[in-house]
């Protein structure tokens, strides 16, 4: 749906790549890290999610005409556009799988790449990671508290502008069954799903001529919104009534809907309605500013809701709005490389690196992950990157390596995943992530520790950067 | 940028359309009113915008082939799809002008087309508009903060996704001087701005040779980034060092930047050294999780700050992440038409209509809109639409009408402004509005009445339906 170009990106990415470009640095192999440093919504753990995406925009990426014009404009020199114009992304690409669960300071995803490749694409690889990362987990939470009833993604008025595209498809990948943005359905095949809103009503001169015109039309997806005048005074004896008519003609009503009102309360009405009627098939479907904490609330109170729709909180990823995922350089010119900081949490970690998820025997996860350096297979001790002197031996765990090739030389090296196929992969690991780390209120903290190789690295280069 | 075609839309939308289209209502006249019910960051105003795309995109919507391919597979008939292939949307649009400032409840912009093209675009715009008037909005109050400091968007790698697009033009709408996003500078004719990230230094054995390499290439652009290992031991230095070189070259180094640690006591140590090497003329820029609460106690501080880069909290509306705006019918059909609700707030306003400013004899704003049916001029009074009983006498005041014709029959009936023209009419506007509306605690409340005319008929018509 978006026309990716090489001017998705920021204009210090074009300095630097000029830069670059003259002093003959611009091919040098460069590894950057994709990570993020604290966890969204004060959970347990995150979602991945966007790898489909970004794999299938950098196997086109290029610079356009429109683009070349505009730096052009902006000064930048004849023999660099015409670089630019050859530019496409060459490099490999190391990744979890989209889905899997990660947790903070861990490397993601790793960009090997010429370093001119690697800085361009810096600004679109964190503008979607970032965001539907950020969307799935959120999703995931919401699903969580759902249990088995239907979700579905209510959110693009509110998504900011077309963001709301990639939230549909996080919300599927992180468990969501639906959404009614017909456009993500149509390129991410996902189900969409809709049937009124109260202007539809309102248009009608009473609500049951509205109701009796919809089942006429909509016979196998026809759910009545019930709360554009009055919920229980008009709204359910109105759609009762229409559900008894669709029975006579051999139809069934498909549900109400709720959107206003005390959702609970008005939920046992309605089923108790419906039931009285002979309408025991008939589902209530609720939406009205739903998130996690409101549908956990729904659901200890009992209310027999068996449809969500869930908009704002799940697109715009509320409370907290953006994951604060970074991508910082590890290795180039041939050597690691490391950005200090007076904080030891922002110390980067340098090299090419591989995280293992640790396991026991009987393939249960501990709650630790080990990142260490590519080809490190024989260390025994992961270490605390933030707390000096902590550490604890691995040696008896089980190691899953998480980082695979997932582009090689500019070209998609895995199969493409369906959306679904995506989620799936989602709903097993979530199956495999002990509770403690899903509980919303002061979750247990997954443990991420760094090698002992990783660990001399790391400090041997504080090390010669503190004595500059 | 993006592909805009009807299934930019809700399912909801198409079910409804298809309702209408075979009862032989799609072609009923219809008013949709869009407003917001809730000022965003407990604010005292908005800024609308968005209203240049949206009209964009209203003149070009139309389904295209793949759309028309995804409803056949989801079972809309033939004869509809035929309808919606000839889809154009050819009603007219009203609405206050892109800059101006706005209030809850009063409508900022109505529709008014048949039934089931203004149905269709709701979706769209809601989405284009609750964006654009949140993030235009966080722009205006991060600038009635930094003054005349230079403020630059840096969002789009923690915007959601495309979304950060129409985020870097709405903050130029908002009061911003320039992003660092490439393709809305290109796009929307805004300045761009950047130089250099840390993995650039990184990338370099050493910090010295990285700033040299930088300064050669950009020497009109030069601003360096001094906390890549030790800001005050060795970035400020080298770029003093550099700063010089290029003074004997008879070049000016632009500026440094600062984007970890504490940005009020390192501009200082930054500004004296600056001052004592004789580079007076080096400007200091600021990022790190910036926004107006962070500005202004930099300001309290006196840090000597020139320039500020804000990134997640501008892009994302934080700590909002949306704006409630919704889109609700209020003719059609040849009557007017109300939504009810238990809530007195949710009950909607019937009629097409226009919003009045009052002013003053000397053209100062009262701090109050009154709303009316679109033709009553006459009308001597303002009632609170929420407080029964609670009314005001306007005769004294002078009144200017907001709501203009925008579009007509689809096609734009106004001239298209610039962003910069848009930022400069939102600069006029907020100069008139007064200062208690403005500040951050509190605020004073923007009052918006009813007139005389809209509650006769708002009360009429909530009888007529409580008594059904």
């Amino acid at each position: 749906m978006i026309d990716y170009t090489g001017s998705y990106t920021d204009q210090y990415q074009l300095s630097m790549a000029l830069v670059y470009f003259r002093h003959g640095r611009a091919e040098k192999k460069a590894v950057f890290d994709y990570f993020f440093r604290k966890l969204p919504f004060n959970g347990g753990y995150a979602v991945f999610a966007g790898l489909g995406d970004l794999i299938d925009i950098l196997e086109t990426l290029q610079f356009d005409d429109k683009d070349i014009s505009l730096l052009r404009k902006h000064g930048f020199p004849e023999d660099f556009l015409k670089y630019l114009k050859g530019f496409r992304f060459r490099g490999n690409l190391y990744s979890c799988r989209e889905g899997d669960i990660v947790f903070p300071t861990m490397p993601v995803l790793q960009v090997e790449a010429n370093l001119l490749e690697a800085q361009i694409i810096e600004t679109l690889l964190l503008n979607i990671l970032n965001f539907q990362t950020l969307i799935a987990t959120k999703a995931s939470r919401i699903r969580l508290i759902a249990g088995d009833r239907r979700l579905v993604d209510f959110g693009l008025r509110r998504a900011h502008g077309p963001g709301g595209y990639y939230a549909s498809r996080a919300a599927v990948v992180g468990g969501f069954d639906a959404t009614s943005n017909v456009r993500a359905g149509r390129d991410y095949d996902i189900p969409v799903s809709g049937t009124m809103a109260h202007s539809f009503i309102q248009s009608y001169d009473d609500e049951l001529t509205a109701f009796r015109d919809f089942a006429r039309e909509q016979p196998g997806n026809c759910v009545l919104l019930v709360d554009t005048y009055n919920t229980l005074e008009t709204g359910i004896p109105n759609a009762i009534r229409v559900g008894r008519e669709m029975q006579g003609r051999g139809e069934k009503l498909r549900g109400i809907r709720l959107d206003s009102g005390d959702l609970a309360y008005l939920a046992k009405e309605a089923r108790k309605s419906l039931d009285e009627a002979g309408l025991e098939y008939v589902k209530i479907a609720a939406s009205n500013q739903l998130d996690e904490d409101v549908i956990k609330s729904l659901n200890d109170q009992n209310a027999p809701i068996d449809i969500f729709g869930v908009g704002t909180s799940l697109v715009t990823g509320s409370p907290d709005a953006a994951l604060d995922g970074i991508y910082k350089l590890s290795f180039a010119g041939g050597k690691p490389r490391i950005k200090l900081s007076e904080s030891i949490s922002k110390i980067t970690l340098p090299h090419k690196k591989q995280v293992h998820r640790l396991k026991t025997n009987s393939d249960e996860w501990i709650g630790a992950d080990a990142v260490s350096l590519e080809n490190e297979k024989d260390f025994k001790n992961m270490h605390s990157p933030l707390e000096p002197g902590k550490s604890m031996c691995i040696e008896s765990f089980r190691r899953e390596a998480l980082l695979e090739q997932m582009m090689k030389e500019g070209k998609r090296s895995t199969e493409k995943l369906s959306v679904q196929e995506i989620s799936a992969y989602r709903q097993h690991r979530m199956n495999k992530l002990p509770l403690e780390y899903k509980r919303f209120v002061n979750p247990h903290i997954y443990k991420i520790g760094i090698s002992d190789g990783l660990k001399r690295e790391r400090d041997r280069l504080i090390d010669h950067y503190k004595k500059q």
